[in-house]
């Protein structure tokens, strides 16, 4: 599956509903239609694989991710969760294992939001998050839509999305950070998805020519933006070890050299697993702007976006705990840092994630790197859990 | 003037070479030669337009500045000091001043930098700071050449630049700066020119997700460079009142709300008149560059160019105060923080400058604003520096 967009690095550039991901997808298919599988495709592109069985109690039991990736992605991140459940699948034909409920492998469109923003949209159609619309009215940076990609890829599939419900989802991924590995571990039991807050904060100034005005007569929004940005990542730290705190875009506008910036710009991405720290950190951040406003160089600052914690189902938690304990691998409890397709459907179905340690924590780099050992721990645990929702027959 | 490249705030784009600088050019010659001026035109595109006279004693003294604009630039930056000189030369056919030496009005090609890099360039090739074949060769934002443009303008004179000699020269300026409309002044006797040094500093992190890494993992460029930026203003304090400081470029990359930045990047604009001043200047950025720099957070500061402070001749300081006191204006000496055409001019030629106030020291700014009475002024103060460099017959 890597070679399909592999780069030089030894990443992956397969973004969603490009001719890539159609290649990416098509294979999919194919291995799950060799390993028996009946695949249904639904409105939004998200691809259900189911394995043919006997047994029919309930609704299916799934286990998926995406396939999409960053443009400068690794092998694994989404990949290994889709491709983990097509191996569940293959391992309980070759020992004609019949699970009561039936078994799914799932892969999710668009989980990254790369080429079509915003991230999880399919997951997010399938669980009412998005409208199908919305989705299809999605435009990439050449101004293509989501809709019309989709369709000329070939996979607007006829069910409606939402309409092919689960009995229990369950995700395999990478962890995307370094505490598995920095502490020795095989398994991440993910407990929940941290709640997530973004801001834009905006310092206005006055932009001048650097030469003339003297120091005194500036209204220069740099050293303020210096004064604050401490302050914030103070709000995170005050709020505890488990708080993030990321200011990933400063920007000083115009941006010339011998320009007094106008304006400086900057986005702050909170996160926490509890939803009454994280609401805590908004109030602080809201506060500390108010603060640092003046007249001379007024402070604005709105949220963008707001993701509330969201804590899995005990039953998905348990089977992975149970899976992990058969397994006889070591695991910790820990909440998920970052998104996933898990968070929207933990809405509408019971969800699971299982993470494996991966190389430095390192994610979103074509450098991503797992060892075949640790591959394989997760699937094994990704089988059990699975045969523990599903129930053996 | 203002009406070639007018907009729809007042101010004006005439970018350098462009059809709308040549439409400038043919204007500013038309009205020369029914000013009865021989017009000159060098190699690298400066316009010298002499007053015919009897008088021939000695090189010819001059007053010029630059017709071409920044993209959102006002009507008096430049074009003042080059219709001021126009101004002159009727006043003195008005008036049938005879002058011993020759009065010549200037054009200096490409003086703001906005359209091809670096600025001066004219005034620059005049004075051997640049070859022709540089110049020639600077490129446009599309690709365009500097010596095509200007061939295609029909502005590539045949006299060999730098070879058209002056005896001395004097730009009329608006200040862009602020101090002489707050101290009620009439006219600034500009000293000399502030020395300028540009640096780009980097601080080097790890790239990584904004949700996953805990915060005492990540190598965040973001917090050192919140540290540096206070010492940087600092550096510059401590080298007095008439030290600036400007950090005109601030950005992180790559630049998205959840990714931790893998690195800032930041620009320095340190001036000051006073060499030894600026030199302290560098050496504690160079020091302060070196103490922040961490293995974690490695710290790299490049300087990347560096003008000298310029003073300028004091026969030409001279004929400026005794013309401010002939007019029986309010004046006060004062050094120049941005650099004009003089900072090169005065390498080769006896160099002064005057400025005049402008409203709220606003400049490269479509809102640039002067009184009739301020331009009449400063020209008035033209007028007589013009003719006590030159001598009346």
């Amino acid at each position: 599956m890597a070679k399909i967009g592999g780069t030089e690095l030894g990443g992956v550039c397969r973004l969603a509903l490009t001719d890539l991901d159609r290649q990416g997808r098509d294979l999919f298919c194919q291995w799950a239609e060799n390993a028996g599988c009946d695949i249904d495709v639904d409105s939004v592109g998200n691809v259900f694989a189911r394995r043919r069985q006997m047994g029919r109690a309930g609704l299916p039991v799934a286990a998926g991710s995406h396939l999409d990736t960053q443009p400068t992605g690794g092998k694994f991140d989404g990949v290994l969760g889709v491709l983990a459940a097509l191996e569940v699948i293959e391992t309980l034909n070759d020992h004609s294992v019949r699970t009561l409920a039936p078994i799914e492998a799932v892969v999710w469109t668009n989980e990254e939001g790369a080429r079509f923003g915003p991230a999880m949209l399919g997951s997010g159609v399938h669980a009412g998050e998005f409208d199908l619309d919305y989705a299809y009215g999605r435009s990439d940076g050449q101004g293509l839509k989501f809709g019309d990609e989709l369709v000329r890829i070939g996979y607007a599939g006829k069910t409606k999305a939402g309409t092919h419900r689960l009995g229990a989802h369950f995700e395999l991924h990478i962890e995307q950070g370094p505490i598995l590995e920095q502490e020795g571990l095989d398994i991440g039991i993910v407990t929940g998805v941290n709640g997530i807050m973004w801001y834009e904060l905006a310092i206005h100034g006055f932009e001048t020519h650097a030469g003339p005005s003297p120091m005194s007569a500036r209204r220069d929004p740099v050293p303020v933006a210096a004064r604050i940005i401490p302050q914030i990542y103070e709000v995170a730290e005050q709020a505890g070890e488990e708080a993030r705190c990321t200011i990933g875009v400063i920007s000083a506008e115009p941006g010339s050299t011998n320009t007094v910036p106008g304006k400086v710009r900057l986005t702050v991405d909170f996160r926490h697993p509890k939803a009454d720290k994280l609401q805590q950190m908004d109030r602080r951040l809201q506060a500390l702007a108010r603060r640092l406003d003046t007249d001379r160089c007024p402070v604005s600052l709105s949220r963008t976006w707001h993701s509330p914690p969201v804590a899995f189902a005990d039953s998905c938690i348990t089977a992975v705990q149970e899976a992990a304990d058969a397994c006889g691998v070591s695991a910790k409890s820990m909440a998920s840092g970052a998104g996933h397709d898990s968070v929207y459907l933990s809405r509408v179905t019971p969800t699971g994630m299982i993470f494996i340690p991966c190389r430095d924590g390192l994610s979103h780099n074509e450098l991503e790197e797992i060892t075949p050992q640790q591959a394989a721990m997760g699937t094994n645990v990704l089988l059990h859990a699975l045969l523990g929702a599903a129930g053996t027959a």
